[in-house]
């Protein structure tokens, strides 16, 4: 699997709201994953957890992870990519939730009396399929 | 997260062709996820890989996986399952891949020169999300 950074057009699909699940490891070595929302900003990939989920947890613990973001019109394509967390931080006033919900619903995000925090993917390699597998 | 069996809300929608992605461990560690079409038969998950894939060596390595499955027409309606891999066999005769396949797209698998792999995951927890949250 190649390395960063990414080639311009895997970044701009990747800048796409598409479908995409991110995957962590459970501390007793369960892979666990979710259907989430993401951004890629600045060649990092972040998503935004409420304060309450477990996920959260299993992060900290093995700072890891695995998103898979498919185009929502055209299954076969999509882009994997395999990193580590390079920070986490509380999304104090939601401007991280408020910029994804945007970017996925044109709107801030709805739920507005729970603490969240964001995690910071640096990406380690990447992988792509359908119309993108022979860019390099 | 409940355990199985599956309520039959939940199984009828997993009965679906819904878009999915599977996560399993890389023996160093590291969470990897790949979209994938699946099939949900008696009780359990079915994947059906190329049998060059690196995943096979992961699952063997480590028979644990997990499965996100998104309804592609409502993406906050979702069902995750925890499993382990409970039988792994040759696709001698191309018959999983086939019925996955024409569950998907109507028609059998397209690549027939390839050996292939069928991997029936276990359910050990599940969790469901958007419309399907309330079902128990």
């Amino acid at each position: 699997m190649p390395e960063p950074p990414l080639p311009a057009a895997i970044a701009d699909e990747l800048a796409q709201p598409w479908q995409a699940t991110i995957s962590t490891v459970h501390p007793d070595g369960q892979p666990v994953s979710v259907p989430t929302w993401y951004l890629h900003e600045d060649g990092r990939i972040l998503v935004n957890m409420d304060a309450g989920r477990k996920r959260l947890g299993h992060l900290r613990a093995t700072p890891r992870g695995s998103l898979s973001a498919i185009d929502p019109d055209d299954w076969f394509t999509h882009i994997s990519i395999l990193g580590h967390v390079g920070e986490m931080v509380e999304d104090t006033d939601l401007r991280d939730i408020d910029r994804v919900a945007r970017h996925y619903t044109g709107k801030p995000y709805a739920v507005r009396d729970r603490p969240r925090v964001s995690a910071w993917v640096d990406i380690d390699r990447w992988h792509a399929w359908g119309r993108l597998t022979d860019v390099r």
